[in-house]
């Protein structure tokens, strides 16, 4: 293989690496913009959030055919054939975080001007800020080929797990307390569901990377909790509500 | 390329066939039993649906292993080598399938014996009924090469989401009809979408029979709503609940 055409592959990977860049960082924004929109009932924002998922897709599609192409024309083996497959997965996660994003934005448009308790939203910002910081670690230890790292995310997402849970049973007890709380809260649940699905696919991205960096699956458990929110909440004291 | 390569090259193709065909007869049992053990209450069946998935989750890996490394070393052009991608794509479509048919079983263990109104499990049976027609109708067209009949499905989804967001408003009223209907009726919400969920994955698989006949995307708009169920459901006669 001439010297040529091995710089030309090496420039093919990086070309690759820097469209999951771009991916990730438009990623990033519209996770960040979703929530802010929710918080701030911001209609305009929601619809930039909504805008900016073609351009995600077109670069996943992007990325799948030259990646596949890559392989057709140069037979990759070992680190190499995982390096593309590696960046057609991760485009794969973070094609469907811009889906669950512009889902999140959706649905701002459709709660409009209903009532809405300040103490819920609050949770579910928090939640979007682990989620988060989740997403750009994992997108750094891509960039650096940090497997350490990676695993590092892979282990904290049972925190946004728990935290997910937890704001489940916040929001039925609200809807439990006030039937007027239902519509609205049935929205923030689902937005509550993307946001730890996000999370759910930045674990799948840490493992990705796991395979890339060792060439092994990350064969442990999952460290977390199966996302049911199955117990049936009590609400303090108010028993089944205003019955 | 002597015969004996392509006698052989086609064998690997066929097994890919088999094995999408395997999954897909999986991913079926799966979701109709998920939905049987959710309307008659039957745990042990719900215990299977979720036993059925690490067999689904082996069948992908092993397709999109298998795919990647005969694109590695036949580089295939055009439609062999749409053949392949397609396969791994619907493998992908047909694992998120049981994946969701597999949540609905947990929540049947979660629900336990809470109360049900039979009404809105007749609901959730019916929308069952037309998600697993249509992935039938999905699996029998990309057995048989049919882009017509793929097409059919693609058309037909517009239905699931139309039911979908009637359910959607249902479960609502039910909550706010009585607050202890909320706690079920979340999990039927969930249910219900993950359905409406199984219906996108159908739709993408038609999608993708469609280029591996043709060669071209489906360019069209998706004959959906966006799911959203948006508006906020005006319980009939009742206004805002027993306040």
């Amino acid at each position: 293989m001439t010297e040529h055409i091995v710089r030309s592959f090496d420039t093919e990977l990086q070309g690759l690496r820097r469209s999951i860049s771009e991916m990730g960082g438009i990623a990033e924004t519209m996770l960040s913009n979703a929530t802010a929109a929710l918080v701030q009932r911001n209609t305009a924002l929601a619809q930039s959030v909504i805008g900016a998922d073609s351009r995600l897709d077109a670069l996943q599609h992007e990325i799948e055919e030259r990646g596949i192409l890559t392989i057709a024309r140069r037979q990759p083996l070992a680190v190499d054939l995982r390096e593309i497959i590696s960046a057609i997965r991760i485009s794969g996660d973070l094609e469907r975080i811009g889906d669950l994003a512009k889902n999140i934005a959706k649905r701002v448009l459709a709660i409009g001007s209903e009532l809405q308790p300040q103490k819920v939203v609050a949770g579910v910002q928090h939640i979007s800020d682990l989620a988060l910081v989740q997403l750009k670690d994992v997108l750094d230890a891509y960039a650096q080929n940090d497997v350490a790292a990676a695993i590092e995310v892979w282990k904290r997402d049972g925190d946004i797990d728990a935290l997910h849970n937890s704001l489940f049973r916040e929001l039925l007890t609200y809807m439990m307390e006030d039937p007027r709380n239902i519509s609205f809260c049935t929205h923030l649940l689902f937005c509550t569901k993307n946001i730890e699905r996000i999370g759910d696919h930045t674990t799948n991205i840490a493992e990705t990377i796991h395979y890339l960096v060792t060439g092994e699956a990350l064969t442990a458990e999952r460290p977390k909790q199966d996302g049911l929110n199955a117990p049936a909440p009590e609400p303090p004291g108010a028993g089944l509500g205003p019955r």
